[in-house]
């Protein structure tokens, strides 16, 4: 273990998440701050601002993680619509100039969370690991045979827009019956026919209200459908369920485990294989603190 | 190039195609021969005969592809509906009695294929490909990284089954709305209501008969789903579309072609992503060859 000082933070629509040390897996510092999507030196002002009021040394590392999606070639980030003053922005130069010297990895955040929860989570000692990360959208992230799968044009891990209903429920991707248009936040709140949040809904739910049970059961079966696929093309060892919809728990996994197995052609236990993610809101600002350690 | 003598077969339900030489990319020897779908021991002599009669080098290196699942610990082959006789026997013992010292290796036809098409034909030069084998059932094989996938438990290529339709038509794995039920030779004569075989309909296609010409056109349109569900998910440079269907060409392909832009979250041109098999009917002998000389 090196003993470089590294700083990975996790930039979402709404707060920073960070940590920071020499070991990822136990950092000595972390915390999150509010996100500006509109002002990206803000943001990475408050950033080096926060790190710099609990520590003076040296960063010599620092990995960051962002929704939407970056390519590795330009340093651009595009498609990331709950950030919009960071789209089109070459990221890596911003992140360079926060803390000059240090070696700089950036990416996307569902790959960061899925490293994260490979290297201390839930995807511990496999090397063919899915996670789907239900957000707002649906994003999704692929190691296979121990790599992180980007694709021939950095287009992998989109599973939120699979198609499992042909014609099915109009997506914000333009498409239709896309999985996200039935699993993401913003699906769910729109088959609940109501002005609900997703957290009004769980908070229902909890208090047995039958409507938002049958709303997860249901977002719990169309998941299903999006696992069994994703079992049927790439076989992964886990398929691990994460993001903040995810927080739902039970109330999601239990629907699906038990329909996957009418999807898959091998007669596995789905519970063995459907499994949520562990490490919790600090996912991707450690796995990304990993990343940059791998790279150094 | 070693100047190991090779035979490759490729064991289907009607025919084993095979080719023998030390490059399989130029086999000195090729030919069919009728399966006996009941009778392992038949058929594996009849290829023994036929390849005698046409040489008596020593065969160093055998490669035998088979319709099915085969699992590669135990050498039993499964899930085999066209090979009744074959199913649940050990493949690798029978190989190995047939061309005596011989090191033989067994693989599925379509890993076969996709193996072939990669050295050989339409893959050559990608790391990334996934092949799309429309037959009687739909199959698929998968190249991440330069490595063929086989997944956590043999289970990565089965394309066929990956839902497109929630509870769309009935597939003859017992699931509803998987793309095999749309796009497999069983499930276009199905939607076509009538008694003709897929051949008779490509005949009708081709002079002209509207209904069929639709046929084509709308099974190229399911296919489209998948395919874009395929990019969405690992982004191959390439997906492959081979096997019997197929054969009907620009009929299914162009309809596909035009709509996985639909589908697809990046703005790729699907003609350079979607491309025919080609090297025809010897692709997995071919394929399976190369694979034994690798393990040599």
């Amino acid at each position: 273990m090196s003993n470089k000082f590294v700083v990975g933070a996790d930039v979402g629509g709404t707060a920073v998440k960070w940590i920071a040390g020499t070991d990822p897996a136990t950092p000595e510092f972390s915390g999150e701050i509010p996100t500006c999507p509109n002002n990206i030196e803000a943001t990475f002002q408050s950033l080096v601002d926060v790190v710099r009021s609990e520590t003076d040394r040296t960063v010599d590392l620092f990995g960051l993680a962002c929704a939407g999606v970056f390519d590795p070639v330009t340093s651009i980030l595009c498609g990331s619509p709950n950030l919009p003053g960071w789209q089109g922005k070459n990221i890596q130069q911003f992140a360079e100039s926060a803390f000059p010297g240090a070696a700089v990895t950036v990416t996307n955040d569902v790959n960061a969370a899925l490293v994260g929860e490979w290297m201390f989570g839930a995807g511990r000692g496999y090397d063919n690991l899915a996670m789907i990360a239900l957000g707002t959208g649906v994003g999704g992230a692929l190691i296979v045979n121990g790599q992180l799968i980007s694709g021939s044009y950095n287009g992998a891990g989109e599973f939120g827009h699979m198609v499992i209903e042909r014609n099915g429920l109009e997506c914000a991707c333009g498409s239709k019956g896309c999985l996200e248009a039935y699993t993401g936040a913003r699906g769910i709140v729109q088959r609940s026919n109501s002005d609900l949040t997703v957290a009004d809904l769980f908070k229902k739910a909890d208090a047995g209200d039958k409507e938002a049970i049958d709303l997860f059961r249901e977002t719990g079966e169309y998941l299903a459908i999006g696992v069994g696929n994703l079992i049927n093309i790439i076989n992964p060892d886990l398929v691990i369920i994460g993001g903040g919809v995810a927080r739902a728990g039970d109330l999601i996994l239990k629907p699906c485990i038990q329909d996957v197995s009418k999807y898959i052609l091998a007669s596995i236990k789905p519970e063995d294989v459907v499994v949520p993610a562990k490490l919790g809101v600090n996912a991707a600002a450690i796995g990304v603190a990993v990343m940059a350690r791998g790279n150094s």
